[in-house]
């Protein structure tokens, strides 16, 4: 296919989705929770059929050697796709927040002004290797009425495919309109190009990967994006932190699962308590297997234990993804927002006090989607905090921060209602 | 002054600006409040100094032959300055929307998570000719503790820096941090260019202008922009409507201020109602000035009166800013959501009728950032909707929609508060 004539497939997508979006946003909800549910039941039914697609791509990426990460992040497992259906039926028990009014009030002229939540219209979905996404994101952007289009990682085309044509069946069949969701399926790279470029039909692009793939999207988008390029989390333990409730946040911010973004990253400890504190924390991090990066105070304190190589600036601003933890002793809170402020990623920070003056300067000056007292960073996460799902993660401060769902695929329109009012 | 070193001197503006953005987030209302009254009645003492200014850049501009509306928008009178005056006034008399609480729940595992509003940052706000932008956006940004970088158009130099100077100072008195108020005084075309490109410093992007202007400014920005390029709205009067309250909607949305976003510049008449309604509308029109394009049914029509042009195509999608309309006939209301939710720009459109289920589909199914019932469009404004004061108005749908004040200058975080919880 040429550039021209894939142009015109993929402007013709868009045009029937935004075509699309105007009658999905008048769905009602016992149609839209119905579909939902039979998705659900779809997946589970079509198990082999998802399984042997996703047998295919991955015979294709170990030929081509890919990494490992690669291959996990794009094996389908059958406790996988129940997990696909089980995320399907949360979302269908979820409010339905399109309609609701936000805010409402009278003008002293009689004017009756509705602040009401509507969909956003068309959102583009840019990911990699994990074929979840397809239904998950299918999910969220059909509950909240939004047109989407999908455009995953050429590697996981297969599964996505078979995925995408199961879900598909199953809104037709109900009657969602023709258009409502798409997936791209030429592995040309030159499409996403081409879609971010389409500001006059899509509204919005979520981007989900690496920070690489995310920051392609960022620089060639005209479409807004919302986005986070990484997680570079903090917990700062305080002079006046309980040390037993510091050392299992630190710990379980580390540990419990350190590749993904609200996993700690960089640990500040107050001079106060580093030396009460820091042998034994430091001795249960390694013992975990984690790796330690420590200022020079640290490899001080450290000096009993197994190597603790020097952190330099560029620890600071690294996220490992990987059992890897820098360490900083700090002079005192001041230092410590410094830190977070200066060389953090806005993504989610926790200070463990039993100060409620410390906590609160904490709280209000640490400028991250997420400030945590007394907790681990990892609850990051929008099931973790009641929102049933999770469509992506903001650092961003336009529109949303922190996690997304979907109160977050909607935007809002003002309904005016007269009587015949003019301006004078 | 060469690039590089206008970009140092850039850089440093926008650093210094994020630098203070933390400390003016932390600000107590009353210390805003009080600067901004002060503000006011500084501008009060200093009329000749910012009017003398002010006519410098008139002599000018007249030189240069400007065009007369030019000439209008950047002519400051006494009655401005009150103006201006007057709403830094109004904004210090708005509730403070920095640390409201948007909501807050408890999690079956203890935490309590609110979602609070913290300010955005760094705002740059690019304008044309009108001086008082600048201290509107002054006034705004501190009530609402987010730092401005100010960059007015190059005729109106000598008349922004006289407000922003004295508004500066004011600043400076009651100890604002510095850093939080800027004004770029460099008329070099390029420094919009290189602000363009700050998004790891600045936020924000406001511009407010012409059309070509925002264009320019969404295409190079780098940095999230909130806007509105153009206001093509509707009266669309429906075959249930009362002719008369048509008729004075109408004229109020064509006549009392045809210059501004939120004026009609489409009429459209459902078939059933076109002969008794049009004939005498036309009129009234045409002798308050106003030209009429019509299709060739508003055509034969109004064939008794004084030329009516054909509207071609193009028509429908012109913001005429003057006292011309464009009026076309509709078979039905679903004609007439079609015709708006095509052409139109997505900013302020109203329905004149007395059945309610056409009023609730109207209300659902035209995509604009306000639709109104039985209600003149010119009420789409800040002030008129009750927020006090207005720092543009945004068919974006991201963000903000509609008319944007101090509650759309702000985002939120999330703050967690625990008692030792981890992740299990």
């Amino acid at each position: 296919m040429d550039n021209k004539q894939l142009k015109n497939k993929l402007d013709k997508i868009a045009d029937l989705a935004k075509e699309a979006s105007f009658k999905l946003s008048l769905l009602d909800t016992r149609t839209k929770n119905a579909t939902l549910r039979q998705m659900a039941s779809a997946l589970k039914k079509e198990k082999r059929r998802i399984l042997s697609a996703n047998k295919k791509d991955l015979e294709v990426c170990r030929r081509k050697k890919m990494p490992k990460a690669f291959i996990d992040r794009l094996t389908l497992t059958e406790k996988g796709i129940d997990e696909m259906c089980d995320s399907l039926i949360q979302v269908s028990k979820l409010d339905d927040p399109v309609g609701n009014i936000i805010k409402s009030w009278y003008r002293p002229n009689g004017l009756k002004i509705s602040k009401v939540r509507v969909p956003i219209g068309v959102i583009l979905i840019i990911y990699e290797s994990r074929p979840n996404v397809t239904a998950d994101c299918i999910g969220l952007c059909l509950k909240s009425s939004n047109c989407v289009i999908l455009r995953g990682g050429s590697d996981a085309l297969n599964s996505n495919r078979a995925i995408f044509d199961i879900l598909k069946k199953v809104a037709s069949k109900n009657k969602i309109i023709e258009g409502s969701i798409n997936l791209v399926d030429s592995i040309d790279h030159k499409a996403v190009d081409i879609l971010l470029k389409s500001d006059d039909l899509i509204d919005l692009v979520i981007p989900r990967g690496g920070e690489g793939l995310i920051r392609e999207v960022k620089n060639k988008s005209r479409i807004p994006v919302i986005k986070h390029y990484k997680g570079i989390c903090h917990v700062y333990v305080d002079s006046e932190a309980d040390l037993n409730m510091a050392r299992k946040i630190v710990f379980n911010a580390k540990v419990q699962r350190p590749g993904v973004c609200n996993a700690m990253e960089t640990l500040l400890v107050h001079k106060n308590v580093a030396i009460r504190f820091l042998p034994r924390m430091i001795k249960e991090l390694q013992e975990a297997g984690c790796e330690i990066r420590g200022c020079s105070i640290t490899r001080k304190i450290a000096k009993n234990f197994r190597n603790v190589r020097l952190a330099t600036e560029k620890d600071w601003v690294m996220e490992y993804l990987n059992l890897i933890l820098s360490i900083r002793i700090v002079d005192s809170l001041d230092k410590a927002i410094d830190h977070i402020n200066c060389y953090g990623s806005r993504h989610s920070d926790s200070i463990v006090t039993d100060d409620r003056k410390n906590a609160q300067r904490f709280l209000k000056e640490i400028d991250s989607a997420c400030v945590f007292v007394n907790a681990s960073t990892r609850f990051t996460d929008g099931y973790q905090f009641g929102m049933g799902a999770e469509i992506g993660i903001s650092t961003d401060k336009l529109h949303a921060r922190g996690p997304m769902a979907l109160e977050e695929l909607t935007t809002y329109k003002y309904i005016i209602e007269g009587r015949g009012q003019i301006r004078l």
